[in-house]
């Protein structure tokens, strides 16, 4: 049962989920820092506010924050007030990064009431206009606690992602997660702009340009979406994506050493020790559904229990009561 | 004017390429290690030949090798005295490495008559089952050459992937082409192979998993298709792949650097210098055609007259007469 939900920001994410709840029935409240997008959105149902003020006064269940990580500071500095007699309203943001945004709800005073949210939705787009309700299908949330995570602000945000807009989560501490994004994101990221950067560097850069195919498109698709909004993701994640870029160096330059010794034990040894996620995509491409099940959801260490589901590939699909969620298996490796 | 041509080898490339050809009205004759395709080939239109033998027999002007490059030292050995009384007949293969055939091609005392040519065509399949003409449609031809090529058999080759296989082709030197192969395709498969090894044996590796998204898709996808086949690519081409993985190595932990001192004018340099690539691709991308020139080949010399043309970014598309090539003119960095 989805209660208000104020959304701060009406750009490509913030857009995207306000129609979405709204189409899928859920009482919707926005603001934008411009009011451009007004128009349209009331005609989507969605009921805009000229401040901050008018959004918290609406009484949403929770605020998402849906703004740039870049205004995060101010717009956190501008709740504060108005959130001190309103107790009851939960903060949430979609964030790449996590530990970052948790530091600054603390720094503005409204670390107990933060929960923290990621989808893994988005594309190359930005903007209102590019605002569509599709971009969350089938997508998949990471959402952030800490020890001192209140449940009920938690399972106030989970519901609001499996039931309001119809999601799967993950919950993970916000340094797994921002670990996890530097892996599969913020690190490939750099990687991808990696390989154009020695390209263009190529005296033949126009001869193995016009030789390229399937496998260089495809590395460095990242590196030509908007290289500044890339460049603020691998900053906020710098710490992670440091010991990432450092192990890849290492690992680059094992095989330089293996190929200069002619050593095919150990470059088979290489080529081999990828399987379990060849393994993995294989069956997770090859599944048509997935069996569910039940998971209890202790009062005491219910942060650990979820996090000990998602490291096993459990992905939380909704909720039968509070301490009971229903979870996909999905393979593991 | 295309005449006979002979295939050795009817895989995924040999086949898709005999299969063109005869549709495209040349006459094509084809030997395979195993008989198995011929039934299929015949009905195709192409004269199947139970021996090597029978194969130089029907006098084509030129054999295209096809085979995997690991039996290359061997059907060299056997086309050699088949080749003894029969100078006319010029050797090209399909490759992805260029020098290393060559040598093979001179070990074997046939180096005076062999043109390298490696087709920027394939897909993660294999075997004459999965052999279709239309793999070639649009397809640029690496044409490799030294300062003893005879130029009427890089005619012969040019003529028969320009007129007979209706592809472009730029010519270069073997180094040139194993540079820029190395460049655009063998070391980027490393660097995929390396991020899903990175991911294998990350302790959250499973929450990784989950909340990969595009980014992930598209960066590790090569180091899923047959990790063999890629591991042989690599070794093939040993030492440019190992550069180039000690200066993508180099690359990442500059960047790790950055991040780790707070450099953010370094972070933004290096998301920066990958521009002239950004616009490279934007230009190509938005061409709706390419004007077209023509090129004088001069006698001596021509090899780097054409060499010089694959740096500006042309690539040839027919020859108007021997000296004369038609060009077309594509963007360049």
């Amino acid at each position: 049962m989805v209660g208000t939900i104020g959304i701060v920001g009406l750009g490509l994410i913030g857009g995207s989920l306000a129609r979405r709840l709204a189409g899928r029935g859920v009482r919707v409240v926005a603001w934008n820092h411009r009011p451009h997008p007004y128009a349209q959105a009331e005609a989507d149902g969605i009921s805009c506010k000229a401040t901050l003020t008018e959004l918290v006064d609406a009484a949403p269940d929770a605020l998402v924050l849906c703004n740039p990580l870049k205004a995060m500071p101010d717009i956190l500095a501008g709740l504060r007030p108005l959130l001190e007699h309103r107790p009851e309203i939960t903060l949430t943001d979609v964030g790449s990064v996590k530990g970052m945004v948790r530091d600054q709800a603390k720094a503005a005073g409204l670390g107990d009431r933060y929960v923290g949210a990621h989808p893994m939705a988005g594309n190359e787009l930005s903007g209102w206009q590019a605002a569509n309700p599709t971009l969350y299908d089938d997508a998949l949330w990471a959402v952030t606690v800490d020890e001192s995570t209140d449940y009920r602000r938690f399972l106030t945000v989970a519901s609001l992602i499996t039931d309001g807009v119809g999601n799967r989560i993950i919950v993970l501490d916000d340094e797994t997660h921002d670990k996890a994004a530097a892996m599969i994101s913020h690190m490939p990221h750099v990687v991808s702009t990696a390989l154009i950067n020695e390209l263009t560097a190529n005296p033949d850069r126009n001869v193995a340009a016009a030789l390229a195919a399937g496998c260089w498109r495809d590395m460095t698709r990242v590196s030509l979406t908007d290289p500044d909004r890339t460049r603020a993701m691998v900053e906020e994640d710098a710490l992670n994506v440091e010991v990432l870029l450092r192990r890849m160096a290492a690992r680059l330059t094992d095989v330089a050493d293996y190929l200069h010794d002619g050593d095919t034990s150990a470059v088979r040894a290489f080529f081999a020790a990828g399987d379990p996620f060849r393994t993995y995509r294989a069956e997770t491409k090859a599944a048509t559904g997935f069996t569910r099940a039940e998971l209890e959801i202790p009062e005491t260490g219910w942060q650990q229990t979820l996090l000990f589901s998602a490291r096993r590939g459990e992905a939380i699909t909704g909720f039968i009561h509070p301490r009971q969620a229903v979870i996909e298996l999905r393979p593991a490796m």
